[in-house]
């Protein structure tokens, strides 16, 4: 099952294949298995093939194909590392998946100025990977390898966030392939500007609906001089809530505060071979000078301590660290060896933070109440939480009882002053979101500026909204 | 002389004022003087009232005001503390500006989540008055008491921005009444969200061109434990301008980093009574703990003094940093009272920081060369600085230089990748730099997005584009 049932495919599709091919050669592909791997894979949403893959180098490659893909009605759909999460790539009406796995050149790095240029295709690990000897970083940072453009297209974040914010505050610029082939700049390298409406953050989390990205200016950071991090349980979930609330009431600028409910921290005591107390527990990092990151980690302990938590178990070495957070990161594969057999259906929701245990415990008493295994892990700083139900691919009764709770879950955040989704976006998966959460009027503001770029809908439609 | 002439005022222009006097009662004025009062005041440009000044004080009246504004084809201006400086609030084709000067309820303060709810009118002054018992704090600070909603509508910043962003950072959600009078909800309070296009961030800076807004949530900061404040003089412009690079890429949190050259620190010694060496000056601020901002003014210090400046007199004091930032804001004046009968004509412009030496040193060059008085100060932890040539009211061959003058500032700003206004805006002064700032293609899909969601062209019209 998925939002937009499969269409028949266009028309003029052959010969918009002919016209691709002849510009990119071999580089463009239609074999079954790599349109397979250009689809879907995650979630409960049904796979949807493209009709070809397309490998693009540069930004006029793409610019051509968009117009060959707009004069013969062809949808243009942008594919990144494929590791997001509400159906963003596939491809319900057929056409193009424009991969940017030829896209991955790292085309600027500006030290002085804290920016860099890169195209879509760059992975973030990549990204960090060439950064590293010039004292600089990118922090935002989703879990998963995601490509800089996937991530500029969903607006993700991640456990960073709370601290540097999410793509919407790390994008500067983009240049941006627009439905009618034409190339359009918006932003620069200036640090901010009051020159005209926003385009940059128009196009930041519109998931290729209004054109393709093919190179983004980032901000980066210098890499902090000391770094420590640490692991905190707590008696309650709530009172694992209230300690990363005072935290950041009281202006301790902390980089990370993530909450692992019991299940989890059982999941990631075995998988990551932990050995972690089995209770509601907050992972935190602090960055700053040596004798900043030691305040701030003396200071969370004694919040931690006036809550009945603790005791908050810091280090700064880089093994420990790493240890911490590649455990962190692995959590979703750590759940998914809670159930043999079974998939993850990652769901995430975000609640103002004063919510947040609230939402949070109303939420673990409806997946004890529903029969589901469903870890928690939040990025508790932002009132943002993931839910990682368990369900077995092909069993219909499970995948709809996995919709039924997302459905309750969404709903209750929206009840709470909340949002649908905090980083995963909207996707396929949930479209019928979007009016409930922003009332008529937005909806027709969204639609109308759709219609205005994309009269022809041909990018990535069947995401976000029916225009 | 203005950017767009004045036009003759609509043909239903009466029955409009009709259906406005009923909904209004006296609370619609079309006295010279109410309307002079509601027209630029600021700049080279001349003033061009409305037809009409209304003061509404409920979304709900602003909706309906807008709908007979609509169907009459009348223009509506909103207007706020009438501070901005590119004619923002002119009225070149006449029509109705909708004072939010009864719009000031602080709506809601959810302390637990940092966040408040207010009515455009709200001025920064009382909202931060507001928090003070509360131990929150509103950081942007564009200089003037101006509003909330006119700040949103600038995308504004100021001093603060270095370490809190601009309004586009600051603006979590808004209640926006579009050109059709309907009343549209954009954002919310969850701290982040992936959920559509971010309309909040399409209407921060539109400068009134997509709707007027009449609610803003708003994210607020905790007042910080300890603040040292202090300024250290530089042998040049490039010395100073270095060291503030230096402060970012080291990771140095500072809250406020201002640049004055010499010419603007004698002005402010005779005018706000200091006692500063004349020469290019950084006055810094620091938040944190005690020992957090020790550290950090220790650290400005030894880069100062490595750069050949300070030395670095810094101190944690109320009193004494106040007077400071008093005399930082007092810039304007101190930089008026250098030439007596002259008015300061402020503009601005936003370079990659790597550049701003460069800039800031042509500039100074240029105005050498042109007989101009026109001080400098720059929030130099972004690369954005100020000029304010002092021109003689009614004098066309100054009023001409100082055009000139903009121009080169502007194309020398473009020319260094930067842009043609940080935090002031378009409005009326700037418009013939839009096109060369962004492209034709960015230029394109602006106008698309204001004929889709302004069709008739009423709201705030001759600001930033002609659709």
């Amino acid at each position: 099952m998925s939002a937009v049932p499969s269409q028949p495919p266009a028309a003029n599709l052959p010969r918009a294949l002919e016209a691709l091919s002849r510009l990119l050669g071999d580089r463009l592909s239609t074999s079954a298995s790599v349109r397979g791997h250009h689809s879907n894979s995650v979630t409960w949403l049904e796979s949807q093939p493209p009709d070809a893959v397309a490998f693009p180098e540069t930004t006029e490659e793409v610019a051509t194909l968009v117009a060959i893909c707009a004069e013969n009605d062809v949808p243009v759909i942008p594919f990144g590392a494929g590791t997001s999460l509400e159906g963003h790539v596939n491809a319900p009406h057929g056409g193009v998946s424009v991969s940017t796995a030829r896209m991955t050149r790292i085309v600027a790095v500006n030290a002085d100025d804290l920016d860099a240029v890169v195209q879509p295709g760059v992975t973030r690990g990549a990204l960090n990977a060439h950064l590293r000897d010039l004292g600089l970083f990118f922090p935002i940072d989703p879990g998963a390898d995601a490509t800089i453009g996937g991530m500029t297209a969903t607006r993700a974040s991640g456990t960073n966030a709370v601290r540097y914010g999410t793509m919407k505050d790390a994008v500067l610029g983009l240049t941006v392939v627009l439905a009618s082939g034409q190339i359009m700049r918006t932003g620069g390298r200036a640090r901010k500007s009051s020159a005209g409406y926003d385009l940059t953050r128009l196009m930041v989390g519109s998931e290729g609906t209004l054109g393709v990205v093919t190179e983004i200016t980032l901000r980066l950071h210098g890499q902090p001089e000391a770094i420590a991090a640490g692991v905190c349980p707590f008696p309650t979930l709530r009172a694992a809530c209230d300690a990363a609330i005072m935290a950041i009431q009281s202006g301790l600028p902390a980089a990370r505060i993530e909450l692992l409910d019991a299940v989890q921290v059982e999941a990631c005591n075995a998988y990551s071979k932990l050995s972690l107390k089995a209770a509601p527990t907050l992972f935190l990092e602090f960055h700053g000078t040596p004798a900043g990151v030691e305040e701030q980690s003396a200071r969370f302990g004694e919040i931690a301590r006036d809550l009945g938590g603790g005791p908050f178990d810091w280090a700064t070495r880089a093994e420990d660290r790493s240890r911490l957070w590649q455990a962190r990161h692995d959590a979703t594969w750590a759940a998914a060896a809670l159930r043999r057999g079974a998939k993850p259906v990652p769901t995430d929701v975000c609640v103002p933070i004063s919510r947040l245990a609230d939402c949070v415990e109303e939420t673990v008493a409806d997946i004890a109440a529903s029969g589901l295994v469903a870890p928690i892990v939040g990025h508790v700083g932002d009132g943002n939480f993931h839910c990682l139900p368990l369900v077995r691919p092909g069993d219909a009764a499970e995948t709809a009882a996995c919709k039924a709770f997302i459905a309750r879950l969404v709903s209750r955040a929206l009840a709470m002053g909340g949002t649908s989704t905090g980083e995963h976006g909207i996707g396929q998966g949930k479209m019928d979101w979007l009016l409930p959460e922003h009332g008529g009027p937005a909806l027709d503001a969204m639609r109308a500026i759709k219609r205005a770029l994309d009269p022809k809908n041909i990018m990535n439609p069947g995401k976000i909204l029916v225009p």
